[in-house]
């Protein structure tokens, strides 16, 4: 399938998986995993599932945004948001991890510190923009290169599904609950997202004492950097994020940059998977992004 | 200079201007227009100025954000700005007008008619989004392409000139003054401008309503298109623009799309020329975007 | 179908074409055309067909490229090659005209005064570059933007169909008959073709010897530019064309610029149409490339 | 001066280079090499110069193409070329490796097989594209974004440094000399060359015969790889290369791709530093190319 990983993996395609595996990465669409995630976990199995299928805790809000019921409500309770720099203590002893959508990690990690911080008030608009990566290798109209290559193009604009999943997690990590208003752009370029997340202040904070509140939440992350302009080609390639964040008096613009392939995919779910087998954390992810 | 136009103007390059033309377009750097525009003036020489120097009406906005004093004071009372769909009668019997931004025009096509309407409270947040052609061709850091060419990358976050540009023609033309957060971004694109605003409705107001506002304003109006989805491609080599808006209960997010070499700036100029000219208003500027 | 055309076309999309018309363009895929163009011939109605059906003069040139049986073998040898710089007093009196392909067209504009002047010797080695709307509108693997977007790919090496449309047009043109082997990639930008030509000359000639013969070829066309450099740039969005050519030794490099979509496709279309009506040659189609 | 290589690199930025170190790596400008080579190696320190002061070992090819005067003959004479898959026993040994230039590297490994096993007959065109990373970091008006963003622009035709590199490293490998018409493209994308070479063969060879002179040369390479369509994403940020070839009749196309930035110049030295130094040959450099 891909000539170009001749000699660094020699995993066949297989009809059916092992029961002596000890963790699955759960690659399948929205609804599909649902009925695979309870088989592996039923034999003690972890799993990683890379579908939206386990990240909505609330079955009514999964069944409203992904428009069918939810068949796995047992395993939903206890599947834990993949995001470590959030929820690295709970990912530790997982049996089952919702790997966060990519707008979504992008997003949550610009916004998060300083809702934990209890210092944003109201609603938050989130414009983000991502690679056309982002949409997967199946040819669509809006994928045609005709057709995006030399524009910007806005798409599900308040109906994307990252939405709700922003929502939860930012409430969960912060304990208080965003309205979050969505709106994804089509790039033309195939790997990275920037998210820029406009908030409001609920008091007065100097530019330093914004920064702070980041460099607190992320100084000791191996993966997320508190940077004055948040880069997608920094990050590109590489499982890091880079976030910054610029004050106007009572309003913060706040921008996440990750690679969507990578620290928004699969790259996080190797990161989860430490976590969860007790290995280093950044085992096979400690490579920077490509700069240029 | 340019041997794609070899056959289409016959214009020389001259050092001076003679005093029998009816008007002037002033297409040199801020600062320097204004330098400029009072000698043609003074002769009774029409002009449209395609710089920042005439685009504030009050003198400390324009030595705030440019940096320099205003040193025509007179005749910055007396410009108009050029925006025809905004103020199409006062550009009839104008002597000098203030061709605005290509993010303005974009920006300010999208809010105005909510603005107008009285339906829109508080803040806005303004997403911009620039091809490369907007920063002119002399070379920088920025739009090297290695740099700029597989990213999105913001810039002049909340500083940007176009900021107080934009607060003022949508007070002038709706009568109350909105607080602008103005984020633009470089796109790796050469030519187009799409503006994505975030705003807050003062009331209920439907789909429906919120359409017929738009279209209401813009109706009868050439150049600019009410649609469901503004495009880049549909405008882009063409004075036209498009604008759309989507509704989520109280929040509102309008986009704004044009050519900014065209909309944006030397076709809005010839657009504002045919009306101080009495001419027919689409002269020269009546053909469609590329669409592909 | 097309928002942006709106106030630009009145034409209703209608199942069947009336008698009265005089001239269509059939834009219909390959082996189509060759079933709808004799039932308009039949009627005296003038055709342009923009498929391959007529392109190739040669009966089993045909069937060997397209890999069907040619079904009106009697309208192909009335077939005139649209080419106007070429082929400009033939298709004055034309009834049917076969529309060139884009490849071809930038590639025998680079190669034609040469192989006129008697000069080229032995075969053609074209490597040519095309913007992905050349694919069309309908989304495939190869022109999805997470492919092809930041990649150059060759395709059909040797076997693209405009390879014997290449030669038999530079033979009727010449008098002789080149070898040429046609080498297409697709890059990742819309519109735009440029076509690199190596060729062997038969005798030594000076760069301007060279350019002298392309400047007396040329020098009276109003489409078709000899220029120190050919650009895609100077002539997207308009049925311009720029050759030129550099000379080492015995060896020539000639270059072809053109939009695929204008002097590659629908421009050139309506310049055969102003040719076989009688009309102005340049009618709808004088205007200049975007040069940004 | 790099913050996303922050934790990875703790390499000071120093005014001199202490004489203990095994190796330096000179990346300095043409014509500023051959001032510092001389001071490392009378140290006894190996070096590895990444501009092309000892690329030639032609003292009057070298002058000729860089237009000044060569101050290091003496170690001129003792460069070894530093491409691996060619050269790689002189490189054990080597005190003093010029690392080949990006395009030469893709063309050579291209060409190579063929010229080796004595079936190409006279003269070798090549049609390379690269990306815009190429050009380095500097401005400039040829890589300004609006300028070389939606375009292919061909330069430096027949006049490129990388011509007599790529024939006097095809010479010294095969043990006949080509001559080469080299014409380089600037592609609108950031990293990656396309080498596309026409080639003539001097006996007639079943596609097969073709494919097989290649695998013999490459097929116990970790580096190279033969494979049915040589692609830049396959290889891109890796330094990894893909070579692939198609045969009509007498004529070949061969085409090689890289990443300019690695395989191209960094990778390839680190490659040369490994086996100048006794290091495994991939240490450092075993990861594959994005694929996406």
């Amino acid at each position: 399938m891909h000539p170009y990983l001749k000699g660094y993996v020699d995993i066949d395609f297989t009809e059916t998986i092992d029961d002596d595996v000890d963790l699955v990465f759960v690659a399948t669409p929205h609804g599909v995993a649902m009925n695979e995630v309870p088989k592996f976990m039923s034999k003690g199995i972890k799993c990683i599932d890379l579908s939206g299928d386990y990240r909505m805790h609330d079955v009514p809000t999964y069944e409203k945004w992904y428009g069918h019921q939810h068949t796995d409500v047992e395993n939903l309770q206890k599947a834990v948001y993949g995001l470590p720099e959030l929820f690295r203590d709970k990912l530790k002893g997982a049996d089952l991890v919702a790997n966060p959508g990519c707008y979504a990690t992008a997003t949550i990690l610009a916004c998060a510190p300083l809702m934990k911080a209890g210092v944003i008030d109201g609603d938050i608009d989130v414009d983000a923009k991502s690679g056309t990566s982002g949409a997967g290798m199946t040819p669509s109209a809006r994928t045609h290169h005709a057709f995006c290559g030399e524009s910007i193009i806005p798409y599900g604009v308040g109906t994307h599904r990252h939405t709700p999943e922003i929502e939860m997690a930012l409430e969960m990590f912060s304990g208080s609950k965003p309205e979050v208003l969505f709106v994804p752009h089509l790039l033309p370029i195939v790997r990275g997202i920037l998210s820029t997340c406009y908030m409001r202040l609920s008091k007065d904070l100097t530019p330093e004492e914004v920064r702070s509140i980041y460099e607190k939440q992320y100084g000791g992350e191996r993966f997320v950097h508190v940077v004055d302009e948040a880069s997608i080609r920094a990050v590109v390639a590489s499982n890091h994020a880079q976030v910054s964040a610029k004050t106007f008096g009572k309003k913060v613009v706040a921008f996440g940059a990750i690679d969507n392939l990578v620290k928004g995919a699969s790259g996080q779910a190797v990161q989860c998977m430490n976590l969860m087998l007790g290995l280093k954390e950044t085992a096979g992810l400690d490579s920077p992004g490509l700069g240029v």
